[in-house]
């Protein structure tokens, strides 16, 4: 497989995760997307929330700029049973607005656990999950579990492998529950191909961006496209052969990056963008 | 099984692992376990080769006190032959010392790879256990690998999962190749109490500490037990219910306890043993 790896021909698929221009708005973001010829954008629901949701879906569409998806829903378990309910009101919340934005993906960070007992938790994941599919589905958007690197596994996420989300994800059809793969947080995974492959029409999503070591900041942690050590071309061409051809986000949360003028970050990603996925 | 989880009795299987007071020389941490009545240390080769093999082994066989382990061995993976051929005869050289030194255990820390290619690197670390693992017999050494935490996939080790160390080590006879669980690097994994039981007859230590988020640094990660959100008991109990009955090693890199004078630290690590562990 690997001699049959290609550089992606142009930037057909390319979207711009916003949370990699964290120094523009919404309104910003989306015209630095038209200035540099880039078809799609992931949004994060408190950037919308800045400019309005209505106002963000009428800039959107003047601009012609599809939306690849939407971050996020999920931080699902909680201590008690009123918070669990509170959060799921809030994600069907976030449902709506991937439909008034016209994006059929949310995607789902799972949440960590309220207290040390993790598969207390991870039953409550699984819980939620099963009682807003439905709603979600009603709506025309599909659930997208994005499993977090297990550096996240205390205050962001307990699901940690592609694997557990997987089994998840097929208890469900695979129009309605599926996965949302990052290069960063699935790349050390000794079962990662397998897993991909097993993926097959159920990967909602491909995000890339790089792992450096050490990691710079817990949550600030990632690097462009090249300068680290994932192989990124080796992991889009596993999602390809699975069937997924989508949209590619740049997702980089890196202080660097949103410490330099928007344009220059969006022109620094197209060239890693044909170089390295 | 979680009913009848208890509290350790006493101190007999306690171990200080040396990196957990760094502060300290080797005559130091055993001058200090024999003034906290602490039984076992885990050595690292580098505080052995400040004191002197032969004299660091005279010091604990005066003072009584017995060698869990010693860390560490590996880092096998390497651009070059020779410099893989240059590592495995360090690596003899650490079975060596293991057994100067009077334990039967040495840590593996398999090593990251010398490049993009993570599947080469972990070929390369199978590759160079095998040809280990005949020394180490023939001088009474068995080799414990150890899976590192994924955020350590890049730096530190390719192996990354119980699951993973235990395909490794299962090509061997259970006497020669086995794994060492420290609950930093496991305890996120939705795997780990199958692998653990997985692990029966092939447990060659267990260490502890404890995960708090966000971690403070990259390698200095770790948190005194109780700190954090790691379940101890239960996994506790769950090594010991795979047959597990060995010394339990308190191995914690954090800025703080290094700042902190190491008879407090063996204090405070005596009563946190007996509370959370």
């Amino acid at each position: 497989m690997r001699r049959s790896m290609q550089p992606l021909p142009d930037f057909s698929r390319l979207s711009l995760n916003q949370a990699t221009t964290e120094q523009w708005n919404l309104e910003e973001a989306v015209a630095g997307c038209v200035r540099a010829g880039i078809p799609y954008i992931g949004l994060w629901r408190h950037k919308v929330a800045e400019v309005g949701l209505e106002r963000s879906a009428r800039l959107l569409q003047a601009a012609g700029l599809r939306v690849s998806s939407l971050c996020r829903g999920g931080m699902f378990p909680a201590a008690t049973a009123a918070e669990r309910r509170r959060r799921l009101d809030d994600n069907r919340r976030a449902v709506d607005e991937a439909a008034t934005l016209g994006t059929d993906v949310l995607v789902l960070v799972c949440g960590p656990a309220p207290d040390k007992d993790i598969d207390a938790a991870r039953r409550m994941v699984e819980e939620a999950i099963a009682e807003l599919a439905p709603y979600s589905h009603r709506c025309g958007v599909r659930l997208g579990i994005e499993p977090l690197h297990p550096l996240y596994a205390a205050d962001r996420s307990v699901i940690v492998t592609l694997g557990q989300a997987l089994d998840i994800a097929e208890r469900f059809p695979p129009e309605q529950v599926g996965v949302v793969i990052d290069v960063f947080h699935v790349w050390w995974d000794p079962q990662v191909y397998q897993q991909i492959e097993r993926a097959r029409g159920r990967i909602y999503g491909f995000h890339v961006n790089d792992w450096v070591a050490p990691i710079p900041d817990h949550l600030k942690a990632r690097a462009m496209m090249g300068d680290g050590v994932i192989e990124l071309r080796r992991l889009r061409t596993a999602v390809e052969a699975a069937g997924y051809h989508g949209p590619i986000e740049v997702e980089i949360f890196n202080q660097a990056l949103w410490d330099t003028p928007g344009d220059q970050v969006l022109a620094l990603m197209k060239e890693r963008y044909l170089q390295h996925v």
